[in-house]
């Protein structure tokens, strides 16, 4: 009978945390961005350090709220029957590093995947692109082979900082990368923020991709511009939404 | 009760105005034409001198006739709770200028906003152009640094009249434009037009774009051609529809 | 009394053929060749000398059998409330002279209009299009402006006439052409069939030019490859279907 | 009386195999990849030494289980009343010489076939690819002419061998191939994954294409990521799936 109390005791504790994460995984088929059981998302809940992730290899169609995983910042299953998503530690560790995010999404969702496998960043074209950040979307350098023959998911977080570090940005500048010969992770302020930024970067990709082709001589938005519609949404004086 | 028998009139005075641009509005992603909140339609009441918006930020589903934000022609709201679509001022703009249009929409439809982050105006390469209008679609300059850090939204409107002007076109000869580095906004005699002529614009940019791709030296469609169809559906013998 | 009998006689004297010219208008907005009122397609009843038409500007969702358009083969009305489509005409002297089609189809769709935009062949590059014609899909040259300014519409069906005439081709060799800055036509032994090949068309056309794309140095499919699979559909020993 | 039991005893001998095929073959075109009647699935028993197959030219909506065929690996009819699929002698030969696998999907999907018409391999440029094979995907050499003129379909599966061979690769190596200008073939150990082949083919064929699109200079992923993605998933320490 103690048993009992105490596992529903757990469950319950995590109950909100692992519907949250339900829910966001269960938007990225809808949103277009996943074939099969590809992707993965998560939510974080900070006050008990833990995040909550979709299983491993299991198709959109079967998840549960009971079957979310939920890890702790160091990639350690707290709670759940299932294996994590194989990328489980790659959360952990942007987790643990970035205080403020609450939500992590990872897709190979057409576009976004295509420039990440050629390896080049996405130009900021235009206004769609500066509504959600001021600069081009990182694209990483191949991870280094030392790194691949370690423990891979977590040194693709690091690979992830690294790249941010080397361009001297902040991960709240922008909230969304493209990991080299991979593909797109995003984050937010919560699970849904980041699938939402999933959906912005293919957008976004796929637009970039035809400016060029329309035009290979295209150049990035001019900074004013740039800087002023970013600021409707986001600066000290923002005017957008209610 | 006085009050709300005056509120009651007041809302009911709109109440028609507010229905016919939800209706617009909510044809944008049933058409494919947006994503998450992006994009805005917006009906005119050329009599009262105002027009009914989209709300600021607001997902289309959560959209209702009464959500819908009522705005003179000066950009200052009459009617509503919630804070109208940060482009409101844009149509403020083109209403107060345009006697005849009785509807604007504004997207961030991808091959349209391609062409548009590409700043080049679209060829017109066949009839399905043709059927719409005489004329390349123009994409406007980018906005100047003054312009930009003046009153944007209303910057905006001033730059797509300067562009028809420019190449000596009348808003009438036309329903459709290019905002450099940003997207299309289309208009028409009412919202149901406008929205219209954003799903032709999609659909004209996706194969002007196409067209260049398949054959780099691709040509005009010839005067003759370009005016027979135009006028078969808009000259004064027109013999297209009932 | 009598006159209402009459009606009624000569309303079901064509009934089948205004259904089965609803049914196959139906299908295009179906396989997504369609946007709003763009393209049409009719049916004809070789006995009768007739077929049956979409009315002129009329969305496909307001359709029924009873606005189906009866017209001969001059292209004279010969029952229906509604103006028949514009193309009407064409339809008239395809089926005036090509004495084995029962149907027609015209569409805008997007990748078959842009090849017709770009004035190019489409040319034989796989199985795909070999199940289906063993040639290039023509693309009509521009009419002449002499052409354009008389009958417009019974011209684009004489240039699709001579288009073919000058190839050296019979219109039983392929049921699909490309008009030059217009859009495609497709014909068939029923108005069915003549749908069929609109879908068939856009998908040969767009894998055309994504094969261009990918390899721009493409060449077509080796011809004992192109004709044995034109034969096992097509031949006289096929042994495709049932 | 004998004659129905016999038949009904023949009927379900193969009953299961029958739904399997029918089930996989059903999910083609609701995985987008497949057009009217084009393409194929097969299922295999090996215990029998038989696989059951779509019959030939019939719509996927007008499939029943009972309509499948069952065919012996010399491509010979077991069981059925319909025709195979035109493909199936294709089919009976991978059977016939490729012992472990249960399963093969043939589709005319868009991007795949525009790799085999463009005869391309397709390169490994990510990890989406690298997830399911290690290896470029083939794209055979146009057949010769002496056996286009043979048996057509049985050699269709013995140029799919020889590719392989030609390659130094084995069936199991890699569960997807393209056919010179014709169209993709995948197999795997049942119908379920070998469709699934078939969805991921085309996701990697679309992403290889805008990969060089947006950087023409594309190179391979790097050797150490390859392995490595395609060793968690499928390595002696695979972790991935549940």
């Amino acid at each position: 009978m103690k048993k009992i109390t105490k596992s529903q005791g757990r469950s319950s504790r995590y109950r909100t945390l692992r519907e949250e994460a339900f829910e966001a995984n269960k938007q990225l088929p809808q949103l277009g961005l996943v074939l099969f059981t590809f992707g993965n998302v998560s939510a974080a809940d900070r006050k008990e350090g833990v995040f909550a992730i979709k299983p491993s290899g299991v198709p959109y169609e079967e998840l549960t709220p009971a079957r979310m995983v939920v890890v702790d910042f160091e990639g350690k299953v707290v709670e759940g029957k299932l294996r994590p998503s194989s990328d489980t530690k790659t959360h952990a560790v942007l987790y643990k590093h970035w205080q403020e995010i609450g939500g992590i999404s990872h897709t190979h969702s057409t576009y976004a995947t295509a420039w990440s496998q050629a390896l080049k960043d996405i130009p900021v074209y235009g206004t769609t692109h500066a509504d959600h950040t001021t600069v081009d979307i990182p694209c990483t350098l191949p991870m280094s082979d030392a790194m691949i023959s370690g423990d891979y998911e977590f040194q693709t977080g690091f690979q992830i900082m690294e790249c941010l570090r080397e361009r001297n940005l902040r991960y709240t500048d922008l909230e969304m990368i493209l990991v080299g010969s991979h593909a797109p992770f995003t984050w937010g302020s919560t699970s849904s923020k980041a699938v939402y930024n999933s959906a912005v970067l293919e957008s976004i990709a796929r637009m970039a991709f035809l400016t060029e082709a329309i035009n290979p001589g295209a150049v990035r938005i001019k900074e004013s511009l740039l800087r002023k519609h970013f600021d409707r949404k986001h600066g000290p004086d923002a005017y957008y939404g209610q």
